[in-house]
């Protein structure tokens, strides 16, 4: 190609990885992409560990159907669709399924994960196998599939996880999310610290992930890792968005450590438990830009720089056929 | 919108930016997108300061013109025009004048900056009358304008610019560019030593920035400070790429300090200059993937987000209008 040597820093990884990917080289382009934006409710929102009522994740759903969300926006721009996954929204809405909506619910929002298991193993389990499923179906007709979340009170959930899978501390892991003052900053500490306190240590073994997301994970979490390995299985990219996605895929590897060879992180979150996150999953964000919204938004943000990777290996000419001399 | 406030990050800023440029909110979005990529010569390149060898610059501005670039992988991705401004290549190349190839030398190469002055004062003047030319021209159609840059040895002269304009010790702003070897680096640093030695301190009217942009700049950097003056006057944002454009955006803002609140930086170079340059310009690259390659690659990767962050501010619902509850 008529360009020094890792000139392209970053993105000279990114094209390698697809080329590794699709087991071909160039890759094709990851296109078109689908951000699946997985859906569910949270009973320690009862514990007052943020300022947002719990219908909105109900309401948000509405919202993302209507087209009138952050995600859409970024999505029109960009050139993805959209689907909306219902793993568990608690509220009622008025919204039939459709291609759009995928009325997916394993139960109207997990229990209240700061005073005992937030799901039982099946419904865990259940909740995985919906992302699978969504995943096998979004690679049939998508080259690059992108995960979104919504959930009311996720960072809570996806700080418990980050604890339990890289051992930090609750401090260290739990954030303002999408803005909380001090005292409920506090008490999503206690309520995290309290939670991975009841665990029997770090899941060594894919049975106990499974329980340690059952025990303090979210119906989210569990989907967006199906849907990290079912892209991997259907040998798709999948880009990941922040912080929620960076728990989920803490999870997708204990699973199936091989899987994660298929994923991106899109950006880094301001939420400080994805840093440690995406350290031990060993993945560089392409984006950071301080994003603590979700929905997919960073993930989408970054999916220019993923197309762009591909393309420059499919059109840059080589030396010999452009006709430009190699340094000496 | 519907979403918690601050939760876009560093697309909040680029959102109020892109406001402030158009006088109007929501901004239009930016598109299309053009890149100018000015390619020039360097007569510092006899002190051996690169292994590419000169003839290179004519070689890729023919290159850029048939396509085989990567600047043009990523402008089709992107959807963004390319033009190519020759200010001043040294070898012959047998492309004729088009609109998309502008043959604006002011002469075949700078001097030699590492003896003496790289071009007249009057020359220095001319070349920023090119950018100012190329970016009112393109204004007319364009949304938002891009800085792309072809010139081999060109970060010899970007790093004497940002040691004359920040007083960055040459060796802290001098890098291996396209990728030299230690004994290169060596001469480079020397090189940029003696140059930045010969000016009379750190240049502080405008008159002192142009002859500072003459004794140790080049014709690139020359037309894209003009380049950016001129985006300025025609109130369009224009995406500066890497070193190249950082060192120029520091003659520009001498020139006229307003110009940069037109300016956003795409990206955060390699090369070890660049910082400096962008902390002295209070500008906060978008991405950092380690690039170094130029021809405004870097730039042209950052579009998308810059167009994301006009089209959610034109998109997105209200609370009131997408009927979400607001947090208590």
């Amino acid at each position: 190609m008529t360009k020094p040597p890792g000139s392209l820093g970053v993105l000279e990884d990114v094209a390698a990885q697809l080329a590794g990917i699709a087991g071909n080289c160039p890759a094709p382009l990851p296109a078109p992409a689908a951000v699946a934006v997985f859906a569910a409710d949270h009973g320690v929102h009862a514990q007052g560990v943020t300022p947002w009522p719990q219908e909105v994740t109900a309401q948000m759903v509405a919202n993302f159907l209507a087209g009138g969300a952050v995600v859409n926006a970024f999505a029109a721009q960009l050139g993805a669709d959209v689907v909306v996954v219902d793993v568990g929204v608690a509220t009622p809405y008025a919204v039939e399924q459709t291609d759009r909506l995928l009325r997916r619910s394993v139960r109207p929002g997990t229990a209240d994960l700061a005073v005992g298991p937030a799901m039982t193993l099946d419904e865990a389990r259940r909740a995985v196998e919906v992302g699978i499923e969504v995943a096998t179906a979004l690679a049939a007709d998508h080259g690059c599939l992108v995960s979104g979340d919504m959930g009311i009170a996720n960072t809570t959930a996806s700080a418990a996880l980050i604890c339990a899978f890289t051992g930090t501390p609750a401090p260290a892991a739990t954030g303002r999310g999408t803005g909380v003052d001090d005292p409920t900053l506090a008490r999503k500490v206690a309520v995290v610290e309290r939670a991975v306190g009841r665990l029997p240590g770090r899941p060594g073994t894919p049975e106990e992930a499974l329980a340690t997301l059952a025990e303090v994970g979210g119906l989210e979490h569990a989907a967006i890792a199906g849907f990290v390995l079912g892209a991997a299985a259907a040998r798709v990219p999948v880009l990941l968005d922040g912080v929620i996605a960076g728990s989920a895929a803490l999870v997708a590897a204990a699973l199936c450590p091989t899987a994660l060879q298929y994923a991106l992180a899109g950006h880094s979150s301001a939420e400080p438990g994805h840093a440690p996150a995406l350290r031990a999953l060993g993945l560089r964000p392409l984006l950071g830009l301080d994003l603590r919204l979700g929905e997919g938004t960073g993930a989408l943000l970054a999916l220019p720089l993923v197309a762009s990777a591909a393309r420059a290996l499919q059109d840059v000419a080589t030396f010999d056929s452009a006709g430009v001399t190699e340094k000496n």
